[in-house]
């Protein structure tokens, strides 16, 4: 009697799991703020409160503009807007320094509903260059400017323009005067004193990124970054090239990428995750992964993705140890973390 | 008994051919020198002779170096310098203007036995931005160099470096002359006394490429091009941006696009090419049909792509009035074609 009372229950649990599980979200958004070896024993419970705050208050954010009836793609430029400006992330302010001792910005974003994207690479004075991109894809008749080009754009288009030391911060200064005489990259992530090579991933790849799913249905992806510290000027990488940092479609999903972007763009990670749903028919997790877990290990590159699915399914794979990231649903819940699960 | 005899000799002549086609070629190369509003009535017999000799010339060019058990990525990087260096093509010497009066190049290169890529975009003094392209995947650690810092690595690797000036042709000259006053942009092949307007596809996509399987089973792809008339600067097409307009993988196949751009990289054509290939298990001319046919078209766009896979198979499609474009097998036959078949 005891046992059967005992399936009974757990009958009603699991239904009641499915049910909760299979009800599409209304809208869902999902961040991050790069990958790498975040490793906890390198870091402090206050750094980790610092980035955990950071993080609910994007998604927060976001979720307000979705519930609202806001755009995804109003809330992907929202959310990767608000992480420019936050000088924790290598991107916008706090970006990392060139070899040159500059910082050069690369950001892209899509709109699933109509397959426009924008996209600028490599410019220096443009506060924020998530908007810049969306002014590309919504008013340039191009997808993609560089450099000064879209630095013109950008100002012709009334953006904020700041000055090249607004991007400075002491902090990744310093890490830039540490490799500067060398010709070898940094990335943005370590408490060891030695010298990176651009070989180890004992680093972070600072990206920062956004997927969302609207209450219309509507899907966008939004990517921004300031590179690699001390990488040569005028490089590119993942973040503002279209299906390799970036993509979305709504007959599949969107993607945001981070990790490190000379393997993303050989492999066209983004778009490649949206071919495997549509012509393998396979979930957003399992195309996520394939890409993740497999085809970029098996170059020898590293990092993640997140990805919403048009009905509302998440994926958040990395092969570093950690990676920046979070989720916020419809219905509230809500999830920040840092290292593997 | 007339009827048994035509039966059987249909029945041989239907077995040679099976038995013909079906045999895999020792190496193929394939090349295209631009799509577009290429007429038959708008151009005369001396214009074609003049183009199909300079696209005979590399295919004889990539034929003897594949016969000789060259690479597919030499081939293509050879038959692409000579297309570059032809002032006929929208591509090295002979490329149009930006709207200030400028040339700005972009090109990439991929390998499909290893997957590494390079690209070059908006250099204006490196005679040939392939050979750039290909520095840039074997010796600067990155994928893609844009801009001044793409022509510094030029200058470091001890590439050719001309005066703005060399790439400047009367008739790409006189072009922008016309249209320089205006934010109007303007393709390359056109014999209209009016102004064109990006929308307008009454113009040719000046952009050349190779794509090649050479005897040891690998691929290779490469593009180059001077991109749109009257472009705003800083502004990058599909030509250098991997997934968009080159993507090479032994495992499906080599594929180089052109047209316009913006719709490329939106679709990333040359990836989703080689995608439906793997997770659809189409033939090469099943997934060149699916974008060039209906997914570009379907977004408003237009243009063509060439693309050859592991056992040889050969798609040449464009949704234009015509593509420069030719191809020859290890058997020497060869085809060079302007026009719709």
């Amino acid at each position: 009697m005891r046992i059967l009372l005992l399936l009974i229950i757990i009958f009603f649990m699991t239904t009641a799991e499915a049910q909760k599980e299979g009800k599409k979200p209304d809208f869902v958004l999902v961040i991050h703020g790069g990958a790498g070896a975040i490793l906890k024993k390198n870091t402090t419970p206050e750094k980790e409160r610092v980035y955990k705050e950071s993080l609910e208050k994007a998604l927060r954010t976001g979720y307000n503009l979705l519930k609202n009836g806001g755009s995804s793609l109003d809330a992907v430029e929202a959310v990767v807007r608000l992480l420019e400006d936050d000088s924790l992330f290598n991107a916008g302010k706090g970006s990392v320094f060139t070899h040159e001792g500059k910082n050069e910005l690369d950001a892209s974003i899509m709109d699933g509903k109509t397959l426009a994207a924008g996209a600028v690479a490599g410019v220096t004075v443009i506060k924020n260059p998530i908007t810049a991109a969306r002014a590309v894809m919504e008013k340039s008749g191009h997808v993609m400017l560089v450099g000064k080009g879209a630095e013109e754009f950008a100002k012709e288009q009334g953006l904020e323009i700041v000055s090249l030391e607004y991007f400075r911060t002491e902090s990744r200064w310093k890490a830039w005067q540490q490799v500067r005489s060398t010709s070898k990259m940094e990335l943005d992530w370590s408490n060891k004193p030695v010298v990176q090579q651009p070989e180890s991933n004992d680093s972070k790849y600072g990206t920062v990124g956004a997927v969302a799913l609207d209450k219309n249905g509507n899907l966008a992806a939004a990517t921004s970054t300031g590179g690699m510290t001390n990488k040569k000027f005028g490089r590119v990488g993942d973040a503002p090239i279209i299906g390799a940092g970036t993509y979305a479609d709504n007959k599949t999903c969107a993607v945001s990428c981070t990790g490190w972007g000379e393997y993303f763009i050989r492999l066209g990670v983004a778009k490649t995750v949206a071919d495997i749903m549509e012509y393998k028919k396979a979930s957003v997790q399992e195309a996520a992964d394939e890409m993740i877990m497999k085809r970029v290990p098996a170059l020898g590159g590293d990092g993640g993705l997140i990805a919403v699915d048009k009905d509302g399914n998440i994926a958040m794979p990395f092969n570093t140890a950690g990676m920046f990231r979070g989720y916020i649903k419809s219905d509230g819940t809500s999830v920040v973390r840092i290292y593997g699960n």
